[in-house]
């Protein structure tokens, strides 16, 4: 498993061009003898599937296994191999963990009622993501319900947490171009200063969140960039600026949208300025299904102990998991994977990024725990 | 006169660097036979003297030789040879003119009381000028008073203006530093937003002219660019702002520098965040003599008409002949060279630009005449 | 039970000054011949105490006995006698449940193990609230947990819910001075405007909530008045604002309280102004002990089944209850009151705010089953 | 004059209710047995004609008569013997000096080619002004040339001033309503908050003045005032701000008008809430026939010496003898009346406002020497 995990770690591809890394896994899964899916979703996406003898449910268990466009700099003999490219989020992780499920449950037919299905998802990192293409290529079809794991660093080895309902966000962008007039720094009166409207913008954006939306929504806008002018004395024509917004609801993120383009048309109006505003989806939020949530309330203290399983609050970044969830039951869960010992200290995306490689176990482990646990209930509801 | 501006256009020099200028204008004083100094200022400045037969006051006149790091787009036989450089403020005019002078006087000499100083003077373009460094060399010792003419074609040939008291702007510059904690898009509560400070100043700075410079006092604070962030998703940690500042006196200026640097400091505190600011002097305003303005105005109408002279509007943009007139009494004027027919519509700086050449013999009428008039009236005062 | 609570109604007294209804339940309790202790904490608090027969622990429960400052415009036989003062908020109705829980307890004594203390607490709704006398006047002493109901329209007759941990908000309130220089309005120049500065500060202190504080954390700040100036060409000297913070811990209460003082005195500075800043603490955050709270959530379904039971959102209104749970375990719970058959449909405090009075039962079942679901614990702990 | 003044000074009466002023000016224009028409314009008006004995043009001056509603705080004997009224801006003593101009004319009838127009004109202080129904009642019928005097205590005693062209500002008015939703303040997302949009019209004002309007053209937009909520804890629904625009021309004053109401509208909108704006006209600019004002820098020197006659610069205050300059050809001037010796160091309409009486005679001189020079240049053209 940690072999395994290595040999990704070292020959990363970012999303959608997963292409050695697909026929890579194909060869691992096929050594096995297990039947095995390629291009799923006209990509590198794959589909293996291992049936029981008994009959029962259809489960899915998802991974990802695209890399990020960034340079690592840590100092283990593992590194990647690739300039610039890096698995930076545990997706090598992710890959490896399912490729041990797929061997587990290889050897443990005779136990499975039903069939389990194992998704290799190629880009999650980049929207629209990987999951959509799958789901239209038909990866979905008969599946009762659906599990994945994202291991955590911020969280310790050891540990595990979901939360019913929304659990992370929607990370949409937002796109702001506004046109003035420009001209002499001196001569301010004959032009439209694109720099004024966008710091106005700025300041009347930071209302949708201190007034538009309930205190009791979590809620996020924020500016990133802010791109004007070139001179000191010459008044600015063109304002580009782009930002995120963070949502847990769809019902709030078409709120938030309405508001900030009604501010960038008004503001641009007010002073004689004209803007368009772009508004691009991200992932919509994750939503755990409460019954599927709290099968992992029950189901993961036997691996992690009482004290190893909390509700987790929520978190501001998204995944295209969410897909998978707007179609069927199911439940995405974190996986702690952080700890100082191995280094695994860094945040998600950073350049040093790396993860306690016994939490791979811990996570497969939960994956065969939930499906098995479905597949229980369900024999029992027939 | 044509022919020496047109041999000038072709050739032009940006500020500091007027080496093939000066030899030029040098040869063609010699073959005059005036007495020309080189290299006055430790640069390219140029210095002739022109001595009359009767005793009277020394005057200097004074015209600049550089020109502008922009790329010629005119459609003439005569545009720039040079690629990147240009004439296109009228310097090559102004040259030409004070030849014009230089051969009238030197043709006059037994008309002149005093001495006639005709001062080349480099480096107008560009802070901090070349006129400090003429002076300090030592072309005003002796000198009773100093008239200029700029070529101006916002103004029609045919007419003249100048402005008693403050006549043109101080172009200063102000650059700002803002430097927050940049952070995850989704986490604001972890980061200072440096764009947030950054357009939060931009709109306090407004209220430095909408509210504390007397609204009888021409002044302008603009913003020209304003930079921060990269992409969408990340909160900025750097945001930098330049900007220029025009004012007329030297109490506004020194005040409007004061207002701004506490509305930096203060915001920047405000928000938890670091900020710098520098204020860039550019030359100071120019101020004319009450009497040598009153001078322009009784002396300019028998070379323009009565319709033609006229009191000029304040001047937004800045010019370095503002330290000739803060060691001796002088007036700077403007002349007009704009016209349709002969393509004299661009504005100053653009790469379009051009002159009605008939209007340097104008602006040289006007130089003599000033001077002659005010020599006339130390004869008579003697 | 509804008698008692229309003669309360009837006859409301506002917070501090509940004389007679102090009176009037202790008229009550002494005809049901139970001991109540007067005047407690130098008011109107009274104490009720039945012991049981069995040893056990002291359990407490609590009401609120006064009314507000608000004119009743109910069209009801038992509307308010007094002019400008109604129970507007259901402390009536509090008021007539504790007598409830007195006289079943006084019934039943021989079933009590231990004690139950039933507090009277006068003075809710005016800060610093009743609570904190009655505390200071020892109605904890010896007290092992506490339990209060506040009865609450905006959920339906037959409804209970509460929260573990904050539960309800701290309602501070803030009270900002501006005194900058007033002046003729043609000659902003010779002021400081004060509105300007207040102006500034609403536009910074939205930054707060949309920047500094973690978006998951709930909290809110409001400038609810603004007030300056009186003429329209006068330039207004000063400018008082007034505002309210509502957060759940006291971390957030204080980084708030800092962030907007830094505001206050940087904006203040910045436009040459000066700025005082009150910060006015209401009563800190209600927070519900876990275990106490997973009581209800075990004891409340078989009052209110398990549809009628629910987890409550965090409540922006502050309660002095908090006092209670700072010394000792407990839970402060809704019960839920409002209707439309009856005409309970208006929010708490609004002039026509009634309830369905048979929440009242509800309320008195529910507290004394809590209180004797902690004594049976305690005694099988024991 | 002197006694007339303080006379005028102790029986003050404010704009439109000049009832007993205008009696008292009539006696004593009838005891001089000049001609006076009472009730011009339908209220206190006066016009006092003499006419000469030669022929010539008729030339009119004027005055104002109404005082203020300014409680007198002076410590002279002669301070206003009515509560709450004063003659805080001079028009007491402009009302003397006119009176003293009858005299002088009546007494030199023979000198007089033409006739010569006394208006004693009420209601200057309050907007729509005296001047407007004056001339509408035929004032101006027939008159070829109109001066008018201020005495001026921002000048000291034996000076004079005026300026051709743009003079004095349009002193106008605006009024903007904003009605948003109120509620409680820690319910945001259920209001709009007035006191958000009101302080954002605020800070986008400012920009009118820093960026819009030309920074050679003085202008000033000040908000008065600013009023909005009752309480701390609840979000306010409304908000009234009034406030004064000063230009110097009409095409500024429509500039500005329409700036501030885009401002407003479209602020208004972005924030969800509606809001009206009005813009009430005070009198036009003063405007200067260029001609006249000539005419004043030639014959005040006379009076005044060169070195007590200089060019005004802009005054931020209106009047609404722009009326009359709109009609016919006129100038306003400025008398100095200021002094330390006799207390006269207060602004106009302060409430110990007074002047050094002597600048009344040298007011009437003014005026006088400006009615004979048109008339005497008037038959020289004949």
């Amino acid at each position: 498993m940690v072999q395994w995990r290595r040999y990704l770690h070292q020959h990363p591809e970012v999303s959608f061009h997963e292409k050695e890394t697909s026929r890579w896994i194909t060869g691992r899964l096929k050594e096995m003898g297990i039947d095995v899916k390629e291009g799923v979703g006209g990509g590198y996406g794959l589909i293996a599937t291992i049936k029981g003898v008994k009959p029962g449910p259809v489960v899915a268990l998802r991974c990802d296994i695209d890399a990020l466009p960034i340079q690592d700099e840590k100092k283990t003999d593992y590194i990647s191999t690739v300039p610039g490219v890096m698995h930076a989020c545990g997706h090598d992780a992710h890959t490896s963990t399912m490729l041990a499920i797929a061997s587990y449950y290889n050897a443990n037919k005779e136990a499975i009622a039903g069939e389990r299905r194992l998704i290799f998802q190629p880009a999650e990192e980049v929207s629209p993501g990987g999951a959509k293409s799958m789901i239209e290529a038909g990866a979905l079809i008969g599946v009762d319900a659906i599990y994945g794991v994202h291991l955590w660093t911020p969280m310790p080895y050891g540990t595990a947490a979901t939360r019913p309902g929304p659990f992370m966000a929607a990370p949409d962008e937002i796109y702001i171009d506004i046109t003035g007039k420009g001209g002499h720094g001196g001569l301010p009166h004959e032009t439209i200063d694109a720099i004024l409207v966008g710091s106005a913008m700025v300041q009347a954006i930071q209302s949708v969140v201190s007034r538009n939306v309930n205190p009791l929504d979590p809620a996020v806008v924020s500016i990133g960039s802010f791109h004007a002018g070139s001179t000191a004395n010459v008044i600015a024509e063109r304002c580009r600026m782009t930002g995120t917004v963070r949502t847990f609801s769809e019902e709030i993120r078409t709120f938030i949208k309405d508001r900030i383009s009604a501010i960038v048309s008004q503001t641009a109006a007010m002073y004689g300025a004209a803007a368009t505003f772009e508004y691009r989806d991200g992932y919509p939020p994750v939503v755990n299904d409460a019954m599927e949530a709290a099968r992992f309330f029950r189901v993961a203290p036997s691996e992690f102990g009482e004290e190893g399983v909390s509700e987790s609050p929520l978190i501001m970044a998204g995944e295209d998991f969410t897909y998978y969830l707007r179609e069927i039951p199911g439940c995405f869960m974190f996986v702690g994977a952080g700890g100082e010992a191995c280094g695994a200290t860094y945040p998600h995306h950073h350049p040093r990024f790396d993860i306690d490689e016994r939490s791979m176990l811990r996570a497969a482990k939960l994956m065969i725990a939930m499906a098995e646990d479905y597949a229980t209930e369900a024999a029992s509801g027939a």
